[in-house]
């Protein structure tokens, strides 16, 4: 602990914004290093290649079991939720809506780009050739991967540079391909909705950087909304909450898990509506709501558990209790973490993520530790827990246990990794704000606009 | 009539926007109630339970036929135009933009539940085992139900506290599914689009309740729009306005019914733009447009005959003569309404979906009356207007008929029902704003922001 | 020239912006004419007529195969593009936000319809009865056709009147479906995304009339954002660039087409962010963003060659150089134009469309030529380039020669047509805004609102 503190202090110089040789020079060099690797690695699957269609008329196939017709819509789905829906959800700040909106492109179209790349070598390398074979999967996998940095930003929002946010990404998604291939293939662990995968990792990587960054001389006049930037905000919130379905079910297996994993995840997002405002209405004065705390309507911790047979009223509980928690963590942790722990949470992802992760987590070892052949049939087990291959005669109680050390791996990631890229990030050569610049557009990275906003 | 009005006064006591214990009380005890209920009653259905892909090996089916696949991103258009649709619509009122977006979801996240187990007990209990089997078809249901109670909040906005919302959304869904079940199941009437039975209900069972709180001395200063709210406004109105096509073709049969219900819709919408354009433009000085006529945009009438052979040029008469009709409604009916009947209708629903439900209705009954063997081919009869079982000799005349019993039935349940509700919704114990806090956030159930509202 | 500017001189009469007669008239008759045209002429297709399910069950064929399953989900998005899409994008002007929204939509809907009337001639009229059978990839293609006037709209926005929009609409469909017909049919020219067929021809359509429209005396106080209205149009940049990849697939062919048309334009608009931002940031003080620059993010160039065997890296390649071009022609070309060229393009569609247009033209010429048996088979040929009937021995390299000719015709009808329809719009009876009033909405064509914004 002395030690960081040391060197915290070692990085307080006075900062400068200047991105101008820094920011391109990293889109520029990291993009054309993009292109080399992608030459050298990456092709089309057999699904998109053009040999498939042939294929398909010898085999007499539909044209429709392309696994583009299973996938592509919920992809498009996840992809509004990626841009639009964190995108806007982080316009709530008064002045750094451009910053919210912009960056989060920014970072998102670096790290789909640089998730191809790394899950590709550790989830589909073609032994034949060694090249990376992509398709529709690929692609929602990456904005997946995406999605967890973008949590991590919402920790850091209005404090640091484009190039931080760069870097965080560069390492946020390698860490998250390695947590992921040791999760779903060395442990065995399910992850449908990405609980432990990207929520769990993408907030607690985020925090760790945060208190990593801490600023405790930091100006808070901008650290708030004002009325439309709230009605902008609820953009983006409805998208997350709206196509949560999607993403829970975009990557479950054809047929009933893509149909469950839906059901699933509509029925528990509207439990979390109910407890939310009721948590939020006893917390003021006279029952008034809070536009901020719509925020956590967000939250879903039915992610793990998504494609399990968690049967209606369960996901409702688990909405429930979820959206208790948040509202909570909302109302009473997230002052305490500022002022006692040291980690400033402008988005409050501490609520929306990283509790809810945590819980979708565990949900998810129980429902495993709990499925029996009654409720699920012989093959069901196999289908949903894929018992097959070297896993072939695993217990759910084991999965349980696995499921468990899965949510563990997620955590040590998570915080491990953000301590280390929190140190690289205090560098004082990044171009981040000062402390009363913080939360605002105009006066860190983006052009001064005449001074009437209308 | 005299003692409606000796029973308004008795209600007419000093108002307290308090909802501080009711508000929590309901939202708690009724998801409550939800999580018993659904743990008694609902289940997945064969398609999206685990046993489903079993069964598709055994009779060598394709994945793909999963109904999943067939109604799944209409379902998550369709969840969009409730969510994101009807909430930004009605952002247009300058400080009551919270309460529309807000309060939208609110109810809709409750209603939708309720709707589940209301519809699913009088058309998907399964009599094996006394359950409601639960999957796509039925997730779109609810949600279509919610749409109706959420056209009934366009005439109260700005004028109820979330309590009375709830109240109104958990009597809305009950007489919703009773009047759908008469309609459909009884009287055999066919409503692809839902216009008899989700915009005539709706519709009138929000003016309905609007008359029974009528208020006299209602401040107007708010109740209207500035630049950037009418600019909200119009995200909602495109986002109904686009997926109108979805919201049609949801639930109509697979294959071609799905296909021609989005055409029908797609062409009578653009229609409807023209004519809307044209008379808003005749209406004002200089021919200039007013933007909150653009409302009226949403307005379609090709709702109950939208899988019918209604023929392109057939749906675009309707969309023209719906607009027309729609917007001189918004120009002299709603002043009028307001004026003699005592109906304030904040949203002008009465022009937004009464008038288009009646006339779709009108559209159907005349539509399905001239159906013929020559244009529909026998097998095409039976499958459209679903002439089976008991109802097998049935005649395209008797079926129009039948389509303006149901209709008739829509409006009945719609006026009764909010009269009835109106007069529970009353009693001074539900926490609504008093005359001058009207269509106000800050004053009535949000927490106020600086005065500055940028 | 001089005939042209004599021309000019005729038609600078004082300007008047009443509407009130022609716009009314214009969008009754022109609607009635398509209800006309429509009964005449527009049938449902095999797929949407209620034939369909009967011959169905005699082939046995399942009803997921119908084009609709296929198309469906793309057509939406599509559908979202074009009107929040393009609607959006262009509410940046700080006080022209209703007409950007509102005009996009009428010109849309009466577009769409006039379109599918055009397209339906060259392309789907049914020799054996003379009818023109639509379907869902009929809408699809009146959407794109839709798209390429609302390009051309860009160019002119806030300064002309909706009844020069309904004019310049109806001549940009005419010519698109003409010269669509030439390059697809006669020269044989594949354009998957239409880089050239609807961006090439579109942007140059505009700017051509924003030629012809020039007026030396512009008032442009107004022609400029301010904060929030900058983060309205970046809803319409992400709706665009999130669904360019629906949109490049929408109309390709069935399975690995349209997922390799996907993947594409998915890598290639991610280069395009990193470049867009570095050029952006290399060009400003301290290496700040601007925001109207991120209008450029929705630039793609991977239109024609959508399809073709881009290879991922070839993707990234082309996003890359497309980001770079566009976001340079931002900044050197669009004050240049203005300056020398005396075309003033409001937002800038000469790098969003015009450019990349020409750009995706010449590499779709250049994939084709390049095409090998080696890399699609002979097979992946003959479906990817359609080399069947009276094309059946063309080769690549010939096939590449007809891709360069077709860019070439949409850039004559791009530039013809444009000056053409201008001189029709440059007549004194219009009612398009005088130099004054241009960009505003409140003082052309809406009506006025409360002067306070909030």
């Amino acid at each position: 602990m002395g030690c960081i503190q040391s060197f915290r202090q070692c990085c307080d110089q006075p900062k400068n914004t200047n991105v101008r040789i820094s920011l391109p020079a990293v889109c520029f060099v990291w993009q054309l290093a993009m292109i080399i690797l992608f030459g050298f690695f990456i092709r089309y699957n057999a699904e998109s290649d053009v040999h498939w269609k042939q294929e398909n008329k010898n085999i007499s196939r539909s044209d429709i079991e392309n696994d583009f017709y299973f996938r592509y819509p919920s992809f498009q789905d996840v992809h509004v939720m990626i841009f639009v829906g964190f995108g806007f959800l982080m316009t709530f700040l008064k002045r750094y809506s451009f910053g919210a909106v912009g960056f989060n492109l920014l970072i998102a179209a670096f790290g789909l780009q640089w998730a191809l790349l790394m899950q590709g070598w550790f989830h589909s390398l073609d032994p034949m050739d060694g090249k990376i074979k992509i398709g529709v999967e690929s692609m929602i996998n990456a904005d997946f991967c995406v999605a967890s940095c973008l949590i991590a930003y919402g920790a850091v929002l209005g404090k640091v540079s484009p190039v931080q946010l760069m870097v965080m990404t560069l390492f946020g998604v390698t860490l998250y391909a390695v947590e992921e291939y040791i999760i779903l293939n060395l442990i065995h662990a399910r992850d449908a909705g990405g609980s432990m995968v990207i929520h769990t990792f993408g907030a607690y990587y985020g925090l760790s950087i945060s208190w990593m960054l801490y600023r405790p001389n930091l100006d808070k006049r901008l650290n708030g909304s004002v009325y439309h930037s709230d009605v902008f905000a609820m953009i983006g919130t409805l998208f997350l909450w709206m196509f949560w379905p999607s993403f829970n079910s975009a990557i479950s297996y054809h047929g009933d898990g893509q149909h469950r994993a839906a059901i699933n995840t509509y029925l528990s997002l509207a439990a979390t509506v109910l407890t939310t405002v009721a948590i939020s209405s006893l917390s003021q004065k006279a029952g008034k709501l809070d536009m901020v705390i719509h925020l956590t309507f967000t939250t879903t911790s039915v992610g793990t558990a998504a494609e399990f047979m968690l049967m209606p009223y369960g996901s409702l509980i688990v909405g429930f209790c979820c959206g208790i928690i948040s509202t909570l963590g909302y109302i009473y942790l997230t002052p305490f973490m500022e002022k006692y722990l040291k980690i400033q949470d402008t988005c409050g992802i501490h609520n929306l993520h990283a509790m809810p992760g945590v819980i979708g987590g565990i949900v998810g070892a129980i429902t495993a530790a709990a499925a029996s052949e009654g409720v699920y049939g012989k093959e069901g087990l196999k289908t949903v827990f894929d018992f097959t291959g070297k896993w072939e005669n695993m217990l759910p109680t084991q999965q349980g246990g696995h499921q468990a050390a899965g949510l563990c791996v997620a955590l040590c990631f998570g915080i491990g990794g953000g301590i280390l890229v929190g140190c690289v990030l205090r560098l004082p050569i990044w171009g981040d704000a000062p402390d009363d610049h913080c939360f605002d557009d105009e006066n860190a990275h983006y052009l001064g606009k005449s001074t009437s906003v209308f």
